[in-house]
């Protein structure tokens, strides 16, 4: 397994314009993160051929810089091989014949706020078992999972089908709602609009083209050696430490000490966090490790639910997957973080 | 009953250049309601011949912007037609000769911070039985009737007699003082300067010259069908969920059902509140619907005491009267709103 | 003793530009309360000749700006006539051989909070009884003295050395420290820099050179001849109250009626407080009064402790100071601020 990095680049992409990023103040190291931050390429090329930075289903290999990241996992579901589940998703994209459901106001603002981290609209699944979304922002740099499954809720009732939903506005309209408010959702199949009531006011919110909505990434099979289990306000405060000092995150362990480092380099300030196994709900510990965007990991970690404890899983320069549950386990979320790669 | 829309308004008004409203984005639409956002001049037309947007005394119809809406009850008022209390009130504009009185700072600040609502300064009447002040926001779609009864004071002895407050001044200062803290307030009749004490902390504030403030308007005698009670926390939710989607809050009664709706139209979304008998403490259903600007709503609605019942009267088109009372009914508030009328 | 005034000010400083204060309102005002601002260059006349406006050690008077005020205490120090323990500090100008430190984070919050209202960048001085830190405000209008003694440390073991810190980065630091937080702070001699641990992270910071940063100002010996002690509560009631009608605040002491006022007085509007010797812990009484900056006296209010007692001493136009301790007596604080003069 390998990494891309500025030096090896040129073979696997030709000519790229990285993503301006113009309010950085230092451009001799951006545009080599903006090329190299991706899933490596590699780990799809274990199970079929890969064509990289390509979306096009054709097949064909047309450079593309939009979905060079997290996203190019599509490229390999697009070729031929996905699993049944998939496959089954990819078939339903109108709205439901039927979705009438009622949820407490905390349950579903959770839900709701933790895809707001990165997207601000999304399409959002609903069947039998309850509703799913997968986004991707637009950097390419974070993906999400989270499910709300039919028991999160105080009434369920639904077929299969897609909504757009614009996640700013609904996230607006829940502030109304309390924690313990009954936030009643349905879809009005006439209107194709979802109607939102809580404690007797009545929204009606227009729906979004689900097919305007960036397409929902596939999720990389990978596996990551490093996986370690802490309370929330541990990750919390190693962000808040770090956003200190510098614009990166690095997370490292050591196999023979059994140890987690959380650590930040600034230009001229250093943060660090050692884990060792008793600070630690679980720990498979392995050599390894792996740097982050900063801002990323703050928006993420920002979302967790007080008290929760949450699961890392990352290895050295590949993406880290960060799981956690709430609503009594119904609503799980997994989010997937590219990493960055170091110039020195 | 009528009120000009843009069709028939060309005959009420000669070119007429609505104020300027720079930051709106809706520019076809905002000319239209500047224009007939005004108490429908066959309110006054009842009692007496009216001269619309005049309030030259020598009453020749010279088209004048300024007073346009709530506030040219005026004209009829100096065209010769004035109760004996509003003639009793225009003699007095000196300073009283004597005011001397202590209130807790709660009160104090509920009434004044209940006229910051749409004014920075105004004209306070005192008189032996109390204080007084009915003022018009600049752009004459709001207007409040404030008084605060002797009743209220810890202790009060006044004269007949009006000051000129900086509002925003008094309210500035009145934050020195807690809810229950005493706020000694006294009339400087060597200095004409408002003498506030607040623990030990003496404040001289200097007054305005009455004359200087806008003229206070009169209180149009109006028949308005429709009128409800309810706890101000509802108003204030309908108002939250309102400002998620629209810029205008409808009131909307049906007389058949005896409900009254609350509602707000934006593009795409929707937001409607739906209160019936059980939901009211007291209902006069009539057919009837009206639109107001909601920013005016918000800023009014802010000002209710929390846990207050507020009362709304109005009709089709016609303004909003909001009342409500708040220290053991000593201070009555009476907020009148001028309608916004729908283009389409 | 007394203070230059515009008029008699040419003689003691050859033309003078003074410091651009471009967002002031009132040009007329200003250069006078700049050039004016300042010890009363008598009090060192006292005891022995001063070259004001000079810290060249060469002791030529060149007119210089930057010292002016409070540091030109500095001048009469830097031409020989120094007590013992000054003579000591100047001594040390290296980093400690030791220093290891554990303390709660309250206190060290305190401390550095207390220095970061008038400047950015301090030199700590450490020895095994304690550390102090002595600095102007870049104005030279304000100046601070304070000290931390061994025994507000929960452990404490530290060699004579200065440290050149960056009170802006400490003081975000700390913020990750709750008030009974441990805070371990080690200096590492090898890479000369503060290892900060709190609750298992652990910062690495930089310091800064000690030269770097601007030079220890004398303490005037003055002998001011009013003092009060005061709950600080009552002082940030003033300053509040101050604040609302006007830029500066005049202590003032009545001896006959052994009555302090604080006061202010703007434009139009005025405030006053009046305290007897029922509303102080102690007063020395005597004839007097100075008008101080606002803004210095809100910021330097802001640090105080809640619940403190503050003691306050001042003359006639001369600088107030201002004390007090927290960490049951083991931090001590002496703010000291230049007096403003009135034109009028």
């Amino acid at each position: 397994m390998s990494t891309n990095t500025e030096s090896d680049n040129a073979d696997a992409k030709p000519t790229t314009t990285p993503d301006a990023d113009t309010i950085d103040t230092e451009p001799q190291v951006e545009p080599e993160e903006e090329d190299e931050v991706e899933v490596s390429p590699d780990v799809e090329a274990e199970t079929e051929p890969v064509e990289p930075d390509n979306d096009d289903v054709t097949g064909k290999e047309v450079p593309k810089e939009a979905d060079d990241e997290i996203a190019n996992g599509d490229d390999a579901e697009t070729e031929g091989e996905a699993d049944a589940e998939d496959d089954g998703e990819a078939v339903v994209t109108g709205p439901p014949q039927q979705f009438q459901a009622a949820i407490k106001g905390g349950a579903i603002k959770e839900f709701v706020g933790t895809l707001r981290a990165i997207v601000d609209e999304a399409k959002i699944r609903v069947d039998p078992d309850g509703i799913q979304t997968r986004a991707v922002d637009p950097a390419n740099v974070a993906m999400y999972d989270a499910s709300l499954a039919a028991g999160a809720f105080e009434s369920y009732d639904a077929t299969d089908g897609v909504l757009g939903v614009n996640l700013k506005r609904f996230a607006e309209i829940l502030k109304l709602a309390k924690k313990d408010d009954l936030v009643q959702l349905s879809f009005n199949t006439t209107t194709f609009k979802l109607v939102v009531h809580i404690d007797g006011v009545e929204f009606t919110m227009a729906l979004i083209d689900p097919d305007s909505i960036r397409k929902e990434p596939e999720l990389p099979d990978m596996d990551l050696p490093v996986s370690f289990t802490i309370e929330e306000a541990q990750i919390r405060r190693s962000v808040k430490a770090a956003d200190m000092v510098a614009d990166h995150i690095r997370f490292r362990c050591e196999e023979a000490e059994e140890t987690v480092f959380i650590e930040a380099e600034g230009d001229t300030d250093n943060v660090s966090l050692e884990l060792t196994e008793s600070d630690l709900a679980a720990l498979t510990a392995a050599e390894g490790q792996a740097l982050y965007s900063l801002d990323y990991v703050k928006d993420i970690s920002k979302q967790f639910p007080r008290g929760t404890e949450i699961t890392l899983t990352f290895g050295s320069d590949f993406p880290m997957m960060i799981e956690y549950e709430f609503s009594n386990g119904e609503c799980e979320v997994l989010a997937m973080l590219a990493p960055r790669i170091q110039s020195d």
